[in-house]
């Protein structure tokens, strides 16, 4: 399977090779010089942290320094193409692809615009899908991997290899997931590879993900054990239905750490001759931000620094390897104003042992023990008659702030103020580090860059041209028509609608999500997978030389 | 009076070119190479300026980004020797002295240590006054400046000049800071520098300080015009009884702008062959941070910007200057989250055009006009009654918080929320420029920096070694007696007592705050004043020699 899969590699990495796919990029004038560019990069975003979770999480640790701080290299202002505050789908496309993009939105030319320094798109290529670092890497022979902690539809990750108006579009974003040919996928969600009712599946389009992953020569497994004895090239593992547990509640045996998966998937990769380019989200720091669950924002923030130990210890051996690391956006408002020493800090944080999630899991069904559980588990005590009432109101009601109203009582107790439950727009850190110490902010002649300018820093040093690049990836179906073809659509398969697009005698069916056409009858792989954005059709552009 | 003070200055500059006084420092092996080395150091502090106010100020100027932006080079961790969260004191006196420090006090060595990495203090040198760079500075031969908009009072500025125990010894202090030689001071508080009900003085000690600084060869303006045609070479300016007033709310006929005082300054500086060392301090971001005013903190961060351009200007101009930059702390726990257009944004914000201080006094007597002032010149519309008549509250009382509520009010309407009215612990954001590019991140090594390594590194560039100065600036009472010396107070002059020293013969009468011996009844300049702290006396260790 992994042979079948190299040949789709090796003809497009030749193309690219000879620069007939991407414009004469090795002689490219935005290219790096010999000690500017590297092999690999490994791109690692801790969703929603904050400068002020960084410092909490180092008191936690009696003040230590985290793994990255050395790495500290300037800021990254994150807004979108059409708001101040950003979300993680817009601000993983600016990272993924170099544009800013609609909130909300995966990989697409933004449709509206009204942010200082953005280009207004055409009418004609609004929405239209943009390639990523992550497509630009497979595409020259590279191989490629997404970690996260997230369920598979979350938007990080996603932007990476799939484009989409709305992050919501669950079911066509993971099915153009399953097909976007990353050869190392790592996280959670398996709920939405198999259909509701099967396995504990929850996809109403009756699609079995799983066996689009076999017939491509994928392994798939589903806990720590899976993961450690594979030998697979090609591999995913979802550990949990929807998310991972947080690093603090998991269960090591059953569920591997970020930093586990990590180290796997960089095991994998860096067989790769070509090189690889490799995507780490520690995707729940914002999970917790959102919930204001101070124990849960430090439980990721650790879990993410020692995965930047593995990337950036791998990187340093290796020699050949880029690590670029910078949250997406802030989430929760935290502050910490303590005056006390980092032991009496830790006197009252050290005590939270499990996130609130867990917590959930400890109380018994009439609640009566949520004073034990609180105490024992999550270091609130001294809880008044009247807070350990709000509590259990909080944690009776369906849509109750239960995390919230605990968060912020053990907040309290340590110092901890929480502005909101949201994003904030400030700047985040940018963390680098790179063989030759030539660091984003040396590309960029500055020290605060755009989100975009990420993306092209990692262009630069991997010697791609995402612009040439989208010039050659995608044709529209405008484009098809324009050749006299005519494009109808075949929905007998709804979860795949397929467009079958005719001219003199020769058919052309390009399933919507998938990666392949079939040519009078024949399968052809196709170097993108096929897309319904909006109502426009978009397809892998060789599909016009199939035509003339 | 120029050619007096030159003398106290080339004596003690010769001794430290020698080496006599601050050890071997050419050949230190702690020094810089050629190209690190610099003649002049700006240092400019935004007090209280977060990294989420400066996200804010941009979008308050449609997204442009700030003067500063470009320099950004790391992160600043801020905790003192007894606290996660510091306070303006403790982080100058890590800037002015490379020491963390006890909250409240002032370039003295730590009591209290409880935080990690910071050395425990001996018992003997406990609150013991340590070196400032521009102490160091000064003793070096070069000119020495000190900017901001604060009340001379003020812990920022003091702790670069003076030492106490606590920040709130305000009459100490700025005896002290009268006579600590400092050539160029422009900034707030003329109030301090005379005796209550004389010309609005406030201090209750009687002393007059613009007499010892007329004794001292300076010239005393007490506005912009005055400022502007000095050709004087030593020169205070206090401009306001108290603190200046917001650059949104001053008459810029008669108080000048932070920018206007650091041109001054660099004016009068830079004719100093020997080089100088400037600290401009933008003091009230703090101050609008403490009062949740999202106008006030603009104000302010704009203004900081501009003197940061003045600075750098300065510095490429000269090309033996470096800046560094960096706030002590954020202040007022603000976070945007705002997911409208810039422009939409400043629909709400740019109405602003004074701060809550301004729109005070815009407010007649029985405050019928709030709301009106509150709509005309704070861009509040749309007021509830019930809204008015909770502002009026805050208005009318004593303590109320009127600020706060309208402040607040503002925010919601833009998006901006605050966790609270404090200090907060997380790191800041580090500025610096030097003409080699050897910026603080390339001494540590490290992208986080303590806040004494920025003292650590300025001493490295200026060729400065204030361990060895420590060594050889201070003699205690203790020592005096331990060379069979006796020490009496003379208590006849309250504001200055005087500790008469006997031996053998020799009287030699100390004023405490005063930067001079009489020695049988002969004046001798001494380099540093007199101290009193606590119940330990501190003075220059030459007076050692006197009684040998």
């Amino acid at each position: 399977m992994h042979t079948k899969r190299s040949w789709a590699y090796s003809t497009f990495a030749a193309a690219i090779l000879t620069g007939s796919l991407m414009g004469s990029t090795v002689s490219h004038a935005e290219s790096g010089t010999e000690d500017q560019k590297v092999k690999n990069v490994i791109m690692v975003i801790p969703d929603g942290m904050g400068n002020s979770i960084t410092g909490l999480t180092r008191w936690y640790q009696n003040g230590k320094p985290l793994e990255v701080d050395s790495y500290v290299n300037g800021l990254v202002r994150t807004y979108a193409s059409n708001s101040i505050t950003t979300d993680s789908g817009a601000a993983a496309t600016a990272y993924a692809t170099g544009h800013k993009a609609v909130t909300e939105s995966l990989s697409i030319l933004p449709r509206e615009v009204t942010m200082p320094g953005v280009a207004a798109t055409k009418e004609s290529e609004m929405d239209k899908p943009v390639s990523t670092i992550l497509e630009a890497a497979r595409l020259a022979g590279k191989s490629t991997g997404l970690v996260f902690t997230c369920t598979l539809d979350d938007a990080t990750p996603d932007a990476f290899v799939s484009h989409a108006i709305s992050r919501n579009e669950s079911e066509n974003i993971t099915k153009q997931m399953a097909y976007s040919g990353v050869d190392v996928l790592f996280g959670g969600g398996s709920a939405l590879m198999k259909p509701e009712g099967k396995d504990g599946g929850a996809r109403t389009d009756g699609v079995d993900l799983t066996k689009a992953l076999q017939a491509q020569g994928y392994e798939y497994v589903t806990n720590k054990a899976g993961m450690d004895q594979s030998k697979a090239k090609k591999i995913w593992g979802l550990f949990q239905p929807w998310n991972l547990d947080a690093d603090f509640d998991r269960n090591p045996k059953e569920q591997p750490s970020l930093a586990e998966m990590t180290t796997k998937s960089l095991s994998i990769l860096s067989s790769n001759p070509n090189g690889f380019f490799l995507m780490v989200e520690a995707s729940d720091i914002d999970t917790f931000g959102h919930e204001n669950d101070p124990a849960g924002m430090i439980s990721e923030t650790l879990a993410y620094d020692k995965a930047m130990k593995v990337a950036i210890d791998f990187a340093k051996k290796d020699g050949h390897t880029a690590v670029i690391s910078m949250a997406d956006h802030n989430t929760g408002g935290l502050y910490l104003t303590n005056y006390d020493s980092a032991q009496q800090f830790n006197a009252v944080m050290q005590k939270a042992k499990l996130t609130n999630h867990a917590i959930q899991d400890k109380i018994n069904k009439n609640g009566s023990n949520i004073k034990q559980v609180l105490e024992q588990y999550y270091g609130l005590t001294g809880l008044t008659t009247q807070e350990i009432a709000e509590i259990k109101r909080a944690w009776k009601q369906e849509d109750g702030d239960f995390s919230g109203v605990i968060g912020r009582k053990l907040g309290e107790r340590a110092g901890i103020s929480f502005a909101n439950e949201d994003h904030t727009s400030e700047d985040v850190v940018l963390y680098a580090y790179h063989p030759h110490n030539f660091r984003p902010t040396d590309y960029a002649k500055s020290g605060v860059l755009q989100n975009t300018d990420i993306n092209h820093y990692v262009q630069y040093i991997m010697e791609f041209n995402l612009e040439d690049l989208n010039k050659n990836m995608y044709a529209s179906g405008h484009d098809i028509r324009a050749l006299g073809a005519t494009v109808k659509f075949d929905n007998s398969n709804q979860a795949f609608p397929v467009a079958v697009v005719e001219k003199g005698g020769k058919q052309i069916r390009l399933a919507v999500d998938k990666n392949f056409a079939v040519v009078n009858g024949q399968k052809k792989m196709l170097k993108v997978t096929t897309l319904l954005i909006g109502d426009r059709l978009w397809t892998d552009r060789s599909v016009l030389e199939l035509l003339k």
